[in-house]
């Protein structure tokens, strides 16, 4: 198996992505190909001991920054590190790409380089959401500001397979985020895809109002883009929020300040449950590869978390098992509309 | 003055809506309407010494129940104390009406008894969202699933006004919730409300990411009816949550539980911060009259703080405000039209 790493991207790119991708190597037997600077990967590769042969570098001249328009990122820099890396996976030399880069540009990238399998009508961003009890898929998480039912529905069949195959959860329940919990309620495009997931062979748990998404009632969780990258952010932005007011409260007084060193375990461990990073990348799921957007703020561990995710991705047959999915899915709405 | 509150609506009713009345005829001297059971609100009021010819008890047999079917219920349950008490209000009687009530069925009555402002397309519901340096403005919060860009453009005047009027902001800053914060960004809802509110006479602040929400940036928060119930929602659900978490993790041992011990008043300060129904009801902007939504476990103090509330709206005349901004911008949506 090979897999491909986008040496240049990230925010701590290439020391993490090059120390990650060594471990990954020593840990999980992969072959990783570092895409980037040459010179700058040498120098890190330098820093290990390694059996040579599973690392390999290609160089590319370029490097798609944050700051660049994804699409004209895509078409412009044919020498960046994430084109070339993608082409490796599209030329079928190698299994899945990582990019801890530019998201936009890595979707862009997706649809472009990479392309849709066939019967899908649009690729999705899968993060995973943390919960009390765990975690659940989110998709699409803002791939797709404007989405159809159609889409959805896809989304929902998706997630199903990556949560069965990479998460190992057996027939993952799916929740559509919606506001109100019986059927009949939400706006055109939630009500549409109630119907469309009641129909389907998915384990359909219903609706799902956002007040309830951090308790973690359904294991894939449908929405457009727009309001899956609301939710991932508000979060986000919500626990760093209550984080900041805590420790303004805690430190106001001598007895609070000696009740938070007593605390300061406690808190430690809360805080890793809501670190989403822990968990990986999130795949972009409904293009014909393997690829996978590590976030920006990666270090070597996620990087190293993030092959494993896209070994097991590969081996478990993600693709073919998706592809399988939506021909039948295909089949039966021609039925349907004959019938 | 005179301030028609639903006796019967809420968890706690009738006690905490008489009581809440009662202590605001006291305090702030005006004429509360008492709609409901008599025979209930007159054992409540018999608990308080109380000049009577300031409280005044209209009967209604009929209560509509959180369970019922909000349009169903406005046309069938013709002498519920909700029907009843917004007749009061279209009918001039009364000057506004408040419930902690089904909020559905408070959402149609307002618009099938007490009908819309002249020009107005949509009515929203615009409760109050607490920041880290005060509270913003959200709107709507799920009164409208569907929105065109048109209608949020209402939704920022009419919140523009309420914030002034009623909240005492001046000239305050309008943002619009979307996925990323460049002009462009965003679903085609949002891309179009964008270039509506850039060119309006609105303290446009532009786009703000979910992630933001909290640092209260702007103090109207403008969106549709599905977002804006989403991130209420989300925000209630992960508050509610991290403390349950933060709980779990902090008697886990005998020095936590000891530091959460000193921690106690500090985090009860910070909780408060978080409880929105501080800040009493949401108003439902956009109805010819008054009509403001209490929270459904409104205690008296939030009761009082309601009829506080409905007593600046009057009195700062937000509904002949927002009829005037209405009609300036439908003159100059035509002017530009011919032009």
């Amino acid at each position: 198996m090979k897999i491909v790493v986008d040496a240049m991207g990230g925010d701590h790119a290439p020391e993490v992505t090059v120390k990650g991708s060594v471990d990954a190597v020593k840990e999980y037997g992969v072959n990783v190909v570092l895409v980037g600077k040459e010179e700058m990967i040498k120098k890190e590769l330098e820093k290990y001991q390694l059996d040579s042969n599973k690392i390999e570098i290609v160089h590319a001249e370029e490097v798609i920054e944050n700051e660049d328009k994804p699409v004209r990122a895509i078409r412009r820099k044919k020498d960046s590190s994430m084109v070339k890396g993608l082409k490796l996976v599209k030329e079928k030399k190698a299994d899945a790409f990582i990019s801890a880069g530019n998201t936009g540009a890595l979707l862009s990238g997706g649809l472009f380089v990479v392309g849709r399998i066939k019967g899908i009508e649009r690729a999705a961003l899968a993060p995973v959401y943390p919960t009390s009890n765990g975690i659940s898929l989110l998709l699409d998480a803002g791939a797709n500001a404007d989405c159809k039912p159609k889409y959805l529905h896809q989304f929902a069949i998706m997630g199903s397979v990556y949560a069965e195959k990479v998460l190992g959860i057996k027939r993952p329940k799916v929740g559509l985020i919606n506001i109100g919990t019986e059927e009949g309620k939400g706006n055109e495009l939630t009500k549409e895809t109630y119907k469309l997931l009641k129909e389907s062979d998915l384990n359909f748990y219903g609706n799902i109002e956002a007040r309830e998404l951090p308790k973690g009632k359904a294991d894939v969780l449908v929405c457009d883009g727009f309001v899956g990258n609301t939710v991932l952010k508000l979060t986000e932005g919500l626990a760093m929020e209550i984080f900041s007011l805590l420790k303004k409260e805690i430190t106001k007084s001598f007895f609070t300040k000696l009740g938070a060193l007593m605390l300061k375990s406690g808190l430690k461990g809360f805080k890793k449950r809501l670190d989403y990073t822990e968990y990986g990348g999130a795949p972009l799921l409904g293009v014909k590869g393997a690829v996978i957007k590590a976030h920006g703020s990666s270090d070597a561990k996620a990087i190293k978390n993030a092959i494993r995710q896209a070994k097991v991705f590969v081996e478990n047959e993600v693709l073919e098992k998706i592809e399988e999915d939506i021909n039948r899915l295909g089949g039966k709405h021609g039925k349907e509309e004959r019938g």
